[in-house]
């Protein structure tokens, strides 16, 4: 075993270097550096996986959260047999799926890599998961060590040294400690130089040792991270360890390791050798055998069970629908978060795989109404948006469909996170609540003026913003059975419910609420602005003016007919929203190429500040007042 | 001195509760909490200011990063006698200063705070300024022992325990070990109790101060937080240490602290008292001196040194523009990225108060230039850009005008930051390098493609994106000039020099590079595009037709002019960007009012992957080829 291990060191090498050569780009040095420990992990008996089927729900994950090392992921499945020569050599060209960060275009990514810092709240958001899939979740403190015979499969994530500088690392290991993660093992790749030198603690184990234990994670030090003997023992310590901790094995290595020229060099971060020292380096590792060489073991049992899929193989059952409603009378107010609230808990009962999970705010989002009735789905993540996203995403890669909920403002903080989210596929239901200045005296700090932005900059995202109970209901089973990223706009304040039970909400669809033949101009408006619009509306009918009210509850897409329709039918268009003009829902419908009337914009032009609900839309004019008075300035 | 310090406490306590009950809402028991560790070091001969001049550069500072515990912080100065009983009793109303969430409408604070976990970067920002200023920087490790009688102010920073599951706290402990912060001094609030109910740590001091010891700060523990002597007693040996290292003060107190029906009983957060509990916990503390009763220690020394106002005091010197200048050649290619750093580095030399902070990029940003030349103003901050931001936030405040670059795909990490820094009336220059799918092989997860989106959403941003070296020059003057939030977008390639030394550039500017009579279509483009727009101008005049190009390289705020004049004399209007297409430049265009033309929109539609820049421009139809196709299309 030793020998074949070591031959597929070099072979590893090998193709790290002559891969990123052909596409003369790349990160071979930072490749280099890991080829030891994931020869141990990979093909020394810890990772377990049919890699014929790669969603198998049996099989262990492995997360490479420094992704820009993805040569030496690319070259170990090579080395398994399961990439072709001509694969690897098509590395980073178009085309390709073997990109230059892993993406979800090559199977066996597990999670888009490449914005650092995010694998390692991904993983354990796929460890939670697979926990909860093999019923090993909730695990209390230490009561049942896992170990390489059990059952549940294991998540690797492997981590540069420089990505533990970004926040979101420590974010993630706080998580793992308090979900009791003993199916997750992480290593360091503490190979000392980042990007253009050393990085804050270069080769100090001692001091990442201490950080990581301090964070609750049992922690292992291979101290000649490119002996790979002294990976395979230490690999071993740590799989084997019953300690119920999550694990972090620090590796200390060395980047460009085993090349005399590359080895702890500095300035060779993310460059493709030239063919002359290519062919250089291959001399150093010598002939190597171009075949498949290493075997991945397979997992003990339940070969045949397969992921469940977010929504293909738990369908809602025909007329559950009805059963999702929340009963909302229209002679009553309630906050459209609240309606989250519910609308929650009743798909939580009828699909097994709704998770959710909260920033330390469920009593301001009323997912507490879910964590109350399904305490063993209901994850706090606390005030840490950002892994909460990343484990979200990694929790939708298993199977489950994970809800986020926080305050519109602070999803602003996992920006990235999301971002990243569409590469990898993620199905990611975020609700922001407490959007707009229309929160009062919180302040500007609280106040999302620019989440309907940020949101819709995801490609093919949903973006939904209801103004009432009714359509916030409706509106929850749309996002449940959507496959993708969505986002809902939810406000503090309540509001009148102003729809029938009997009417239907579509992702892409909107309602024209007030119309008639004498229309002049058209006012579309959407959550807090809606009611507005409406009171504006009947103040305007005692002037005997008539506008067109419409409802625009799906931001992103829109419905274009309906802006169409008003196009042709009035002779202006005012766009009213608790939002900054900037990426709002005027510029979504500028952009729409459906209006060539004139198109009025009011919205949050200046800084906001403490003040009542009423006082906010007052300053920032997107209060009946201002349509009523912007209305008598066009007619 | 003690007997009126417990005076103190019953003053605050008093005030925190009728001024949350005053204004309806507010945070009261997460004020209690701080009240005993805040008395010890303001009212304790710890915090030395000048209050009538908040910005004397001799001052301390104090930034509240828990900011929902305002009350509190207002109490403080109400009680040093800078806050009337008026102004108290306005907290939280329409109009007042003294507003839910510390904001910058308060000359004491010196930072918007309430989106949690940003205060201690800041801090450092502050701290480092700080040390700069007073020439104590670079310090080396632990040479020098700050005490009380040193001159250099400290900075305090109080923390709330919900709050430290925010990463971004955690890059901050990196990054105040790395610069050897001994003028730093944070508190952390650990009153156990979070929002929804208990923290993930609960009040385990142990826990906190492992973690806080691990990331090699130097810990003291109160563990009778709510106790005035052990306050005291802690407060006194962690300013008096001469250990150079940044100090954590950790206070085990209780939410809600000696009010006997809030003590330590979840449920109450974020909720001000009813009239009758308010009455019956004012009765609890007994009758209080409402007059001034404590008072702010005065500094040692330099009591007439003001700050530095980082343009004001420090402007450019007539004439200094040219002296600004790379010299570029229209027959060279030059990468706007180098531009950047070019001008960075000359504007460096002219500016002492110019400092440089980069997230481990400088060698592909280029503010390496400006490191090299200026080492004791450059600013490594590793791979942790919420911290970047903060960092510089604190340093502006301090009179610095800090640059800072990293890619642009990596901003978004920051968002949150970022959208602060407007609440926080910050002065950031920020340079997002790599933009757009044009960067080729290294894949979707490092292209931006919805910067210009994010960056146009903070409350009067500049958003800027060069074409050329040129261009890209004479904009870091106006940069470097303007005061608040700027974003330059630069380009990895390199690109032609376009431009003239002698063409001068605004924010809010553009150039119209092609143009003629007979001119059927508008292309607008910026930075990477403008090169395939001339590129297909050439093309098109080979099929004897004309079209306008204008290089639109001030995104916001745009060029109202030109738009308008191309509006008119020329039939449509086709803009090209490397950038999704919401909230990009032809949803800015759309949103402007200026068209009322037929509008076309090429721009990033599709998942990138990795391939040339050349095959992405053409995957993405936004290179010459498509601008070709386009235009031939409409005319």
């Amino acid at each position: 075993m030793a020998n074949n291990l070591f031959e597929i060191t070099r072979q590893l090498r090998h193709n790290i270097i002559r891969s990123t050569t052909a596409a003369g780009t790349g990160h071979p040095t930072s490749s280099l550096s890991g080829v030891e420990f994931m020869t141990a992990i990979m093909f020394d008996g810890h990772f377990r996986a049919v890699l014929d089927n790669p969603l198998n729900i049996n099989n262990d994950r492995l997360i490479f959260s420094k992704g820009h090392a993805c040569p030496l992921l690319y070259s170990l499945y090579y080395t398994a047999g399961h990439l072709s020569e001509d694969k690897l050599m098509s590395l980073r060209k178009f085309g390709s799926n073997i990109e230059g960060h892993p993406t979800m275009n090559w199977e066996y990514t597990e999670a888009a890599t490449g914005s650092l810092g995010q694998g390692l709240g991904v993983a354990v958001g796929m460890a939670l998961g697979l926990k909860k899939e093999f019923n090993d979740y909730p695990l209390s403190k230490g009561s049942e060590a896992k170990t390489q015979g059990d059952s549940i499969p294991n998540v690797y994530c492997v981590l540069g040294d420089s990505e533990m500088a970004e926040g979101s690392v420590w974010e993630a290991m706080n998580s793992a400690v308090y979900f009791n993660l003993n199916n997750l093992i992480a290593v360091i790749d503490l190979n000392r130089l980042g990007q253009r030198g050393q990085t804050q603690i270069g080769h100090d184990t001692n001091n990442m040792k201490a950080k990581c234990e301090a964070f609750g994670w049992e922690t292992f030090v291979i101290e000649e991270g490119n002996d790979l003997e002294s990976c395979r023992r230490v690999m071993n310590e740590a799989t084997e360890s019953k300690s119920g901790k999550p694990k972090m094995v620090i590796a200390k290595t060395y980047k460009g390791a085993r090349i005399s020229f590359l080895q702890n060099k500095d300035g060779w971060h993310g460059k493709a050798l030239s063919q002359e020292d290519c062919e250089k380096a291959l001399k150093e590792i010598g002939e190597v055998d171009l075949k498949m060489i290493g075997e991945i073991p397979h997992p003990l049992t339940n070969l045949d069970k397969t992921i469940k899929k977010a929504i293909k193989d738990s369908p809602f059952p025909k007329g559950s629908e009805a059963k999702t409603h929340g009963d909302y009378d229209k002679t009553t107010e309630v906050a459209t978060r609240k309606a989250y609230g519910n609308a929650l808990n009743n798909l939580g009962a009828i699909n097994p795989n709704i998770v959710a999970l909260d920033g330390e705010m469920n009593n301001s989002t009323y997912s507490e109404i879910f964590a109350k009735n399904f305490p063993d789905r209901y994850y706090e993540m606390f005030i840490a948006e950002q892994n909460m996203i990343s484990v979200a995403s990694g929790m939708s890669r298993i199977g489950l469909i994970p809800f986020t909920s926080t305050f519109a403002a602070f999803w602003s903080r996992a920006a990235d996170q999301i971002r990243m989210g569409q590469y990898s596929h993620s199905n990611l239901k975020i609700m922001g609540s407490h959007c707009g200045v229309s929160i009062g005296p919180d302040g500007s700090s609280q106040m999302a003026v620019e989440d309907i932005a940020i949101f819709r900059t995801i490609l093919n995202s949903v973006v939904l913003y209801p103004s009432d109970a009714v359509s916030t209901d409706r509106l929850m089973t749309k996002i449940a059975e959507h496959v993708g990223i969505s986002y809902m706009r939810c406000t503090r304040a309540e509001t009148p419910v102003i729809y029938d039970k009997t009417e239907t909400f579509e992702i892409g669809g909107s309602k024209t609420l007030r119309s008639s033949k004498n229309d002049k101009i058209t006012v579309i408006a959407a959550g807090i602005t809606l009611h507005e619009a409406l009171k504006a509306y009947d103040e305007l009918q005692t002037k005997e003016i008539n506008i067109r009210v419409i409802d625009l509850y799906s931001i992103k897409p829109l419905d274009l007919e309906t802006l169409k329709k008003a196009n042709t039918e009035t002779n202006q268009i005012v766009v009213v929203e608790d939002h900054y003009r900037e990426g709002g829902i005027y510029e979504a419908i500028c952009g729409s190429q459906t209006i060539t009337k004139p198109i009025h914009s009011l919205c949050v032009t200046k800084m906001s500040c403490s003040g009542s609900p009423e006082e906010l839309l007052g300053l920032m004019e997107i209060d009946a007042e201002a349509i009523v008075k912007k209305v008598l300035s066009l007619v």
